[in-house]
């Protein structure tokens, strides 16, 4: 089963879009071990969500002990719940080569996010597993994304240049683009550019990004495909030993909102 | 002692702007474990260079044991040779935070490589670690660098827009660029823009570029600051038994010829 399928078929039983990001920070985290904290988030909303989404930083800030968990973590998830693992890689063709098979066959994810910068054979390694995806930095959700992101080029910003590659390198059906909530404008463009892509949207919450702006202008024309991540107003809903119980609340009353805002949508 | 001064003094006391890339490739190493074999390369070329440059792909290929691998060879490196973690790492804010604790703190690099895609706030977590060096990709060395880098944009190519921003963030004294060897005109034009950062030059050897004009266009007007980077070239110099001699002679020879490019310059 190819991820895309994976995606959909998890999004369709848990009627739901919301992808959690295990990003666990000890500064953040109730007092109890990584490995355990990631499970119980897991066990606590693998019915509500259609991907979960570990960022490789925070299990790398805690050296070979947080990258055993990561792997843990990852073998964990339910089998019919796609883990993307969002490590934003980016390297010469050779050398992705290695990024894939560490991403892909060490930690076995089922996405990965990748940075464009160093263009089409940095990408290609990652897009030659046809089953898995490979979700390309767009527009991203912070502040500094307007430094090049945003710059005037041939043919549009950098960001339409990067969405316009990413649709003509999707020869396998296996690409996808991250968009921050945080730029609506933004991700309305890229919806347009790419309406097929499955779209990855990080910014919802701590950051600010609007979750109706998100869906409505991120969804496509089936109101589908707008994956919306959100790790800290989920995973850190509590600090105390109700955190997963917390987290359970969260994603219930995120995905609520989510499918009244998708009410609206459907196809045509 | 800040990373350009450590840099500096392992450079002039070894006369070598040479930095051994350490990226173990279990399809090209001889039958040997990966830290005897790292250990092996270092001892036979600590005098001969000015960093080592260990490419986290290869290690993160080899999952967690590979992980480990890194972090013991990043320890085993002598006091007065700086390590470069070669990550190319990139993410938003608080996430880039814990790269940077990743790569400074659990791995202890001296300097690392970033990805300027996501702009300033996702570099600056590293760049507040003043005594560290981080060396912003600015032009690479694979054919797929002109994708995106070299789009024209407002004020000129996307990886001159790159340089500007480099030199604009250097408020502390600790940014450097990487420039691929395989694009001498554009390390030029790079060197123009940024008279004093130091420059980080992959691609001669294997990758076809020429270590003449990497020297000529990337050295600074004193003949510094240019850190040619090879790794296929010495590590798999041999694979046989005798992998750290040949690795060492490999290593005088390419020593040799940059002296004799860098004889004509110097202060004027």
């Amino acid at each position: 089963m190819s991820f895309i399928e994976k995606l959909l078929d998890a999004a369709r039983r848990n009627r739901s879009w919301l992808c959690v990001g295990l990003d666990p920070d000890p500064a953040l985290m109730p007092k109890v071990d990584l490995l355990q904290f990631n499970k119980a988030i897991i066990d606590a909303t693998a019915d509500l969500v259609c991907a979960y989404k570990p960022n490789l930083a925070f299990y790398e800030a805690l050296g070979v002990e947080g990258l055993l968990a990561l792997k843990q973590t990852a073998d964990y998830a339910p089998e019919g719940i796609p883990v993307i693992g969002d490590a934003k890689r980016g390297d010469v063709g050779h050398t992705a080569r290695a990024y894939a098979r560490a991403l892909f066959e060490a930690f076995g994810f089922d996405a990965v996010t990748v940075n464009p910068y160093l263009g089409q054979d940095s990408v290609e390694p990652f897009l030659e597993y046809s089953d898995r995806g490979v979700f390309i930095l767009c527009r991203t959700s912070n502040v500094g994304a307007a430094d090049f992101q945003s710059l005037r080029c041939e043919g549009g910003q950098l960001f339409q240049a990067v969405a316009r590659k990413a649709r003509e390198w999707n020869t396998r059906g296996n690409v996808g683009l991250v968009v921050g909530a945080t730029y609506p404008e933004e991700l309305k463009q890229v919806r347009e550019l790419c309406p097929e892509l499955p779209l990855l949207i990080p910014g919802v919450g701590a950051q600010g990004g609007d979750l109706a702006s998100a869906l409505r202008y991120g969804a496509d024309a089936r109101g589908e495909k707008a994956i919306i991540s959100s790790s800290r107003q989920i995973i850190y809903a509590s600090t105390g030993e109700d955190f997963a119980q917390a987290a359970r609340k969260a994603a219930l009353r995120l995905r609520q909102e989510m499918s009244q805002y998708l009410a609206g949508a459907g196809p045509a």
